[in-house]
């Protein structure tokens, strides 16, 4: 097999993909993980990444457990967190919240606790949204000991003066943070890094919808023997302290990270949002503005708008990468981003939000992404004193003044004028506005002709 | 008193100014300049300068006199002019333009003259504005002998024939050059710089407007007694030649010069307007940008609409601070520029232009413009793997999804992203779009808490 | 004479030129050509260069005759070819198709041929427009032997059943490639090209309007005894493979290309439309960019609206000069690009479609642009230290106020505060927006003044 072939590897995976069938399974893991209680840490998350890998060989992944204290960075590993029981029992001795209609309800890393109180002291502990009265919030308290409930404003509101008993029966102890690693290697040590926050509840875009893409572009990955350029390693862990834990635990593999894409926020309608990298110019940024540029197709329902936005540093786990010690090509890939849908962190972030359309075009574009950073390098013109006579080997018009065929020799014309050694097929991707895909094939028959050499 | 400490002293000034009470005062100080007779040289600019320094400790101040004849840089210090009287007699003996009202009546610079003239002589010698037929304009001739009167069109048009007599008291003979010079020093041998233009006669926006604001500022900075990066020198000199005399004996200190403004038309109504320097992104010119930015307020009758305009090689004494050979990092920062408004350079320019808010909000202006270049420093994070663990700092919300306090945890957020040693406050303050201020604020804070170092 | 006024050669003769005479001129020069056939090779393309150097002294020009199979670069130079008749005749007997009616009806080179066939025989040996069913459309077939016919598509509709005659009466055999080439030397041995395409057969826009601009162009530079600082070379070549062939034997001519521009369409009467060059930010493409933007003058038929469009490698010669091998700073300077009027390449394209204004207009164009480039220059200001005193050398307005000769002044100003030594002209008039005419103007007059000195 040769070099340029090699460059396709993945852009093949893509073509082969069926959208459809992938759509749909897609959900209905998201529909099979929703149920299960996630935080932090617990029993939740290793269920969740169990059922992640389970179609993996299990040479290419691995389950971490890291104990409770660690040092990581400047973070220590807190206690485990698992929940048996929570509730509120209202004054007439019925139950008004209770964990198991929700994980949602409890306070995330509540402690333990067993008391009466009257309206007053429990609603000091009650989270709710009062401009979105008939939904539960999503809150955490990972690192302050204290313990709350989340219920709907309206619910809180019609509850009546009186005492009320609350129960949570969780642990709160010593035990570990886990998190989940697949790795498939490449030709080459560089890596690239797709990083998927397991740490949310009973929440479906946020982000059951960015496990289930990683989930299938591993198993797409496992399922291709082709060479592939780089590295592929997906990571599935809680967010902040998850990604902070495998940096520390990983600094020479983190320094071999030629680009990444943080997932999340996958199955909504919205359109494709790119989010750049901290340096943001990298051969990432640039491949996933090309890609999304070059899948837009008007009329298409979700080909058509995309956006691609500057770095911040907040929002998932792409500011860890990002930090300025590590300064990864980490950018981020959703849909709608966070905080700008109106479920999100909230009951009503739902499967029923999801669409197996969306999920399986979230997927064809993260392969889109990846196959333009695959395909990417730069050639050398072995004629380039004029252009040389495309006709005499076949790969123009005969007939002059023709137009068939005329979208072809754009692409051979471009790569011929630019590969001075200096262009890539990206620079000529931006430079021209023709399909990286339609210039990767154009060098792949130029390669074939003799008419290239790889710089 | 520690470094970050030291760089909030110009804020500090800003902060604690009445601007109600500072803007009343320099009205007042503009009308008391008003009437006093003006030119490059001569007594009413002595008489302008005394006033101007009257409040300030001795030892920050400088007269200098520069006498007739001294060579500066390519040109010669002019001989002094100073007036006596200066009229035009009608036909029927009544004195139809006299000096006494107006100094604005008299060409710059006239040559004393006794004589009588036919009106056809006499308009030879006269300058009208037609197109502003009531309106005295300002004319000058410094460098060709010759003499003339300014008066309204309509004026001029309606003097009946006959024969007039005209008269000019004056001294044009060998004296000196008069300009006034402020300094404070700082802690470093490096300087800002305010220039105003002393030398017009009877005009309130141009420029007893910037003389106002540039004694106010001088008045504020003797006040203080907390250090200061830069030290601040402050000059009132006719325009060009003046700037020219300082240049030419002050090559060393011009040499020390960081930044500075040019200050005129700080009193009229219209929106600040920031000329850059000759250079366009020196530090100068950023903050200055940066300052304007973030003191826009929606719906505020002064903290509105802002200008930012390129170079140009004319205008005010930027253009001799932005002389190839000096090419000092001076901008000018004013409200309408010179030529904009209809009152510009004629006998409309009269105090009743102004208002105490507008001059106010120009003083407030440049405080905050020279705020940002004292605050400005680059620093390296401590914590530079991951982000820190700001909760553990108290700077941190301690439940999730909360939402107060979440624009200073932006500000610390990107202080400590950026915080890599190549990124200063105003290039954090450009990318992520939030204030100065805030990012000053920011980076003292996490200088509290040991998580940065200064480059 | 003095280095400024050298640099002045070009724009006198703009100044001086009589464009309405000059337009009339080339539009006449364009109808005595339009009968003549020509193709890649052949006695049309001799015929055809012999009128356009006969009035130039012959130390100036060079007919080339480059044998069949000659190796080019990466091409063979073909054979020749010379048709005598060709014809197609009708069931009936009349001719309906006749090569002496228009060269356009013969698809270039043609093999010869002489056989009866049938209607739908015919048909596929012809070439129509389907969507412009009167005109009859330029086709080629250099490189495969073939033959066929072109003609109007309403035409060939039109033909009734039966059995028709064709003949091709034509040479196609080993003769030679025909080019003309005219050179005036400059006072540096870098030189400025202008490259006309010559094979088409009877096509007015394209390209015998680029022929009589390329042709006059010599002719004003031979009359003009001024030293100027570029050389100038002026091409007359069948497309593609005249200028491949032209840069085969010309490889250190090549390296001494300054800048170039591919002249063609320039008669019709579409706005002026500047291709860059491979490079984009040459002095050539600044210099284009400038001379059009000077020229615009609202309301004015051929001097209002222009365009400036980036390098694609497809399109005319620009692409042989701009092959990475040899990267040529040399653009194409068109009045409606090929391909974007709805006669390009069909019988359509007469010289009724041109005007003598457009084709004047185009010739001015193209002095305006080579102008700007022999004017370009930087200086270093010999009194850079504050302005120097412009008054006393003449240069200035003695009364302060007055507007009279501001203009000038102001290109004095800019062109004295840029001159360091690191600005041109040309930066200048980018940054000054002032016209750069207007700026190699006052460079003259400071240089006089012994105010500037070149770098």
């Amino acid at each position: 097999m040769s070099a340029p072939r090699r460059l396709e590897a993945v852009g093949e995976i893509r073509r082969r993909l069926d959208l459809e069938a992938a759509g749909s399974e897609m959900l209905a893991l998201v529909e099979r993980l929703y149920p299960i209680p996630r935080s932090l840490t617990g029993n939740g998350v290793r269920e969740t990444l169990r059922i992640l890998v389970e179609d993996l060989p299990q040479s290419a992944w691995e389950i971490h457990e890291v104990p409770s204290g660690t040092q990581v960075l400047d973070w220590q590993v807190p206690d485990e967190w698992n929940v048996r029981e929570a509730w509120i029992q209202g004054p007439s001795g019925e139950i008004v919240v209770d964990f198991r209609d929700s994980s949602l309800h409890l306070l995330g890393y509540s402690e333990p606790v067993e008391a009466t109180l009257s309206l007053e002291e429990l609603k000091a502990r009650c989270f709710t949204l009062p401009e979105q009265p008939d939904l539960i919030p999503y809150r955490t308290s990972y690192y302050r000991r204290t313990w709350g409930f989340c219920l709907p404003h309206r619910q809180l509101e019609s509850l009546p003066e009186g005492d009320y008993r609350v129960k949570i029966d969780a642990n709160l102890e010593p035990g570990s943070l886990t998190y989940g690693e697949i790795f498939f290697p490449g030709e080459t040590p560089e890596e690239a890094l797709i990083s998927c926050h397991v740490c949310h509840p009973a929440l479906a875009n946020d982000n059951l919808s960015g496990l289930a893409v990683g989930r299938t572009l591993a198993r797409l990955l496992a399922e291709d023997a082709a060479p592939r350029r780089y590295g592929y390693r997906i990571l599935f862990l809680p967010g902040t302290l998850g990604a902070i834990t495998w940096l520390a635990r990983n600094r020479e593999t983190a320094g071999r990270i030629h680009h990444g894409l943080v997932a999340a926020n996958l199955g909504d309608s919205g359109a494709l949002n790119f989010k750049r990298s901290r340096r943001e110019t990298t051969a990432l940024d640039r491949a996933a503005a090309l890609a999304l540029r070059d899948r837009c197709e008007e009329g298409h329902p979700f080909r058509g708008e995309f956006h691609v936005e500057p770095f911040v540093p907040f929002g998932y786990d792409e500011r860890q990468y990002g930090s300025p010690g590590f300064d990864l090509a980490v950018g981020s890939l959703t849909r709608t981003p966070w905080g700008r849908y109106p479920e999100y962190h909230t009951s009503a972030d739902r499967p029923e939000l999801l669409s197996a359309g969306a999920l399986g075009d979230s997927l064809a574009a993260y392969l889109e992404v990846l196959a333009v950073l695959e395909g990417e390098a730069a050639y050398r013109s072995l004629n380039p004193h004029g252009e040389p006579q495309l006709g005499k080997r076949g790969l123009y018009r005969s007939i002059g003044g023709d137009d068939a065929g005329r979208e072809k020799e754009l692409a051979l014309l471009w790569v011929l004028n630019q590969s001075d050694g200096e262009h890539s097929l990206m620079d000529i991707a931006e430079r021209s506005g023709l399909a990286f895909a339609a210039l990767r094939a154009a060098a792949n028959a130029l390669l074939d002709a003799d008419l290239l050499e790889e710089v």
